[in-house]
């Protein structure tokens, strides 16, 4: 554990500090003496002592009676915080517990940043520019006419195109490739293997066979976005591709091209977008979905789990199912899913009954 | 935008006469003075002055109105030619929009296409063969008994396996792997990422656990496949799995050990086959499909998308669902499931009705 | 086919005897003049002579009549080998046709293994530790605090993180990328592309956007473990995603942050498992199937392809469709969802009809 090391430890007292609690809101505003040294941070059925932790939700609230930790981070529930207390666990109180759990793992823990160095094996074009305090790690490649930012992070064996801008603090990690004039903002971070900017899946049928069509636009990724290991966004035939600020995407994840997609999404692993699809902000999509081609989805729309979406979602709205209905349609038809036997012979033996009904009338 | 500016620009009448038109057939037949120079193509609601762009089908006939573009590619309709002309636009007739754009496309936009080269950081086995006019980008590794075809285009970073065929002008895209055996035809795309030739997954069961079954095999890509980025396409414990030609497959596709595909299929993006399946010509698989262990499916079949297939789908026919059912039915039964709680209350109410009127009878 | 030809060619009553058959059990015991050469193993459609090939089920049992493969592996099935004897093909009973399959290519096929060597090529950080005979290809980057075990096998292009594990035996293929504290077992196999410990995807919501969470944990892959290609194993916020021993994941597959995986479990191609699921032992989940955050599957449970996991399922279970239910109530409810209309039909005209008997009542 060379590299990155946890930061040292750290009192009890400077968390609460630093997470920004009033010493009112802690188990310190009862009994200032009760402030342990604290190491890391741990789940809550893994806490070792000298380690702070959190309890969210009724799942989570009985881990009080046994968790080893030395301090937890509790939400505004008397009962927990008096539980906490008896068994000697420090605690602070918070309508964000996961949040401040959140902020707590980044007191305690520093990712891995490589030192600015541009090693010798990378393989940069005279014409490319490349900004201050950058690193470009071994066996990079870096084609003409790329611009890289300041602070840009581009870890080993990526390859990068011709004509493609990287923003400030940007980080690429290993071996994603990205592919000819896109444009990726500032403070992004593009995990391994993803391909960014490649040639959209566009073959016109003829009698003769598939024509192809060049893809001759490009990839834009607004300011924050992330992209998840070995996804694929890939550009359009004329125009682009765009992703909004702050959108995150998790693994495997693929956009087809020509799909626009607004700020502050959040696209779950494996979901996929066909071509052409419009999406507005802080649209919430469950892993596996799939997206058909020109559908539309409003801002604040949601799609559950394998859910496969068509035409249009309007703004929040909630839909699941293939092919989607609204949610509570949706959690009604699949209770009734199981009943489908129960209900077809029903409405057989129904049917005699009728007839034999008719016969006596 | 220095590796790969557009052409430049040409004038209208031009661009109808390489793409086959007849003056007849387009606005010079009634205007020859309109024939403005174009630069780009764009899309119709995108476009700017300067370009060409198209129209098809009635979602985009209204754009005529509004378009900025200076020409268009039109259907052989004399309502959308008579609204273009009204507004000085230069307007082409075809019966294939679409086709025709892709066409006009290929006239303003130069793909990246590196020139021949090996570069000094490649690492190439002294046994492998290496065509002429071969571009092999840095860091890219052969190993023994490669054989490179003609005016291939390998990308930095790209890993080949022992005794690999790369046929004539094909291109492989930066950081994919090609595994031991493959034999990829000519003019063929493997576009970033993507892994040809990997072992298939065999493990039999026994008492003991997993035993590996031994993946003797090999890919066979016939000429003009073309593969999205972050696929996979396994080789098989014994004989071959083979892609026909012409065969297109998107993003994130995972074709499973021992799969034979005819030619002119289109596979869209995260569709799976597991293994054996057996895949006629001209077959359509939309987004997500899956296709269970040994199942055929006949020419010409398509399956819709996050269609389950199982068994046999004969040729020509559309399925659709998980499992999946003859797409019409699909459609009429899928209408129907958000009406299950509906049906399942009046069903309740009509056995209630029928014992009163049992018990009157 | 130079560097991994197959080994020489054997008689038939050497392959008995390798496989540990009793010449009894083989057409050996009746006919000992019946021992040809074999050079190779096929399937037995495409079966030459000097090759031997197996028979395992209904549908390929009429292929002894036809198959040209010199040697078959036969079930205990008398007039099988009849059939077999009579063609003059030798062969060879065992209750396990597809196990003895398997250890037959294994006396035929030897796999591609480099010998020992690191690549000059290869950037490897001082502080690093590597065993003793060890494959580094070309290119490979391993960081500080690594710890290669003996006799792996790190292909071209691989990128490893700080303060990994390699244990013996390993093998990482081309362009695969192993991220910072991941622990990776003795005789594991990563394939191609394929992405270890990387960050979880954790984003807390909040007024002013998405928090990140930090993911301060690490991988654990033990001993056994095989991934295929492109797939991803993210990393927690805290603690470990681990997956147990003789576990094998196909390609494409999703392991969400902190999920727990035990041994000798199966996992299909793009599996997508989100965060904190918890798998028993020797689980199998077919091809796609989703299950969803802090889902659990027992011991022994299946899903089959497609299948969409909430909640808990059972150890022994077998559940399939979206949301998952019992496995047979999922054939009889699909079976009657082709049905649909049919029934919402019936159901109309019974409404009627009740209305009709009411009115006459």
């Amino acid at each position: 554990m060379t590299a990155f090391a946890n930061k040292s430890a750290m009192k009890f007292s400077d968390v609460v500090q630093r997470l920004g609690i009033s010493l009112e809101h802690s188990s310190l505003g009862f009994n200032p003496d009760l402030d342990p040294s604290l190491e890391s941070v741990m789940a809550v059925d893994e806490a070792k002592p000298g380690t702070i932790s959190y309890i969210d939700g009724a799942k989570f609230a009985a881990q009080v009676a046994t968790t080893a930790a030395s301090a937890l981070i509790l939400p505004k529930n008397h009962a927990l915080q008096t539980a906490a207390s008896d068994r000697g666990i420090a605690w602070l109180e918070t309508a964000e517990p996961r949040l401040l759990f959140a902020q707590a793992i980044a007191l305690f823990y520093q990712p891995f940043q490589p030192a600015p160095e541009i090693h010798p094996t990378a393989v940069i074009h005279p014409t490319a520019t490349i900004g201050e305090s950058v690193y470009i790690g071994a066996h990079v490649v870096i084609q003409a006419g790329v611009a890289v930012g300041n602070h840009a992070c581009i870890h080993p064996n990526v390859v990068i195109y011709p004509d493609v801008q990287i923003g400030d603090r940007t980080v690429l990690h290993a071996n994603c490739t990205i592919h000819e004039r896109a444009q990726i903002g500032a403070d992004c971070v593009i995990h391994s293997g993803t391909v960014v900017g490649a040639e959209g899946f566009g073959f016109v049928p003829t009698p003769q066979g598939w024509y192809k069509m060049q893809q001759s636009g490009y990839v834009v990724l607004e300011d924050g976005v992330e992209v998840g290991c070995n996804a694929a966004i890939d550009r359009p035939a004329v125009g682009e591709t765009r992703i909004g600020k702050q959108t995150k995407l998790d693994n495997m994840v693929h956009i087809g091209h020509g799909c626009h997609i607004g700020f502050g999404c959040a696209f779950a692993a494996q979901v996929g977008l066909a071509g052409g699809v419009e999406v507005g902000n802080r649209v919430i999509l469950a892993g596996q979905v799939g997206v058909a081609n020109e559908a539309t989805l409003g801002d604040g729309a949601i799609a559950s789990s394998k859910t496969g979406v068509h035409g249009n979602v309007a703004a929040g709205e909630i839909v699941s199912g293939y092919p989607c209905v609204d949610h509570k349609t949706y959690l009604k038809s699949s209770a009734i899913y199981s009943r489908l036997p129960e209900m077809y012979q029903t409405l057989k033996k129904l049917q005699k009954r009728i007839e034999e009904l008719e016969a006596n009338a």
